[in-house]
C-alpha cells in the first residue's frame, strides 16, 4: 500500500481530444510521463489511459509529492513541450482534485 | 513504465457511495485492496481515490494481469466480502473499460 502524505496532490484530469490528432497527442503525452518521472523527484505517479469505448475519451491520474512539486512540474520544459503542442489537439479539460483511499500496486509493476 | 501486454485488463470504476455509509465503504474498500494484491498474483494495482468536492463520488483504477485473473479475482473470499457488504451502500456503480498510454511509478511509491 502507498503509504500516502497529507502534502501529497492526487488529482484525475479527462481530456477529451480531436480524434484527427489522436496519435500525435498519444505520443506527446507518453513523452512527457516519461521524462516527468525520470527528471522529476516530486512527480510520484503518472497513469494514461484511453475509454475503450471512445479511444479520444483520455484520463490522466497524478500524484505529485506536495503541491510545490506541482507547481514546479508546470514550469519543466518537458512539461511545457507538452503542453503548448497539444493546446490546439485538446477539445475538453476537466480537472478534478482528489483524496486517496487505497492505493496498491506490485512490487516492479511499473518497472517491468 | 510499466510495461503492460495485450492481454492485461485496465478499467475504471466509478462510485457513488451513500453518505450515510460512506466511512464503512471506505474501510471495506480499502481492506479489499489490501487483501487483493497481497493474495492474488494477478491483481497488478488498485487505486481508490475520492472527489475532493464529493467524496461520497470515488474512482478505482484497477489492472489484472488477464482476464482470467479478473475472473478469478471475483471469485475471491475478499472480494465477496466487500461486494455483499458494500451492495446496499453503493447508489451507483459505471464500470469504464480502459486501454493504456503510458503508466508510470517512482520505485517503491507503492510500498514506502
Amino acid at each position: 500500500m502507498m503509504m500516502t502524505k497529507p502534502e501529497m496532490m492526487f488529482r484525475v484530469a479527462e481530456l477529451e481530444i480531436d480524434p484527427q490528432h489522436l496519435a500525435a497527442y498519444r505520443a506527446l503525452l507518453a513523452e512527457e510521463i516519461e521524462a516527468s518521472l525520470r527528471l522529476e523527484p516530486g512527480v510520484l505517479f503518472l497513469q494514461a489511459l484511453a475509454e475503450q469505448e471512445n479511444p479520444a475519451r483520455i484520463r490522466v491520474i497524478e500524484c505529485y509529492a506536495s503541491k510545490a512539486a506541482y507547481e514546479q512540474h508546470i514550469t519543466t520544459p518537458h512539461f511545457l513541450k507538452y503542453k503548448q503542442g497539444t493546446l490546439a489537439m485538446v477539445k475538453a479539460l476537466r480537472l478534478v482534485e482528489m483524496d486517496p483511499i487505497a492505493l496498491a500496486a506490485k512490487d516492479g509493476a511499473f518497472s517491468r
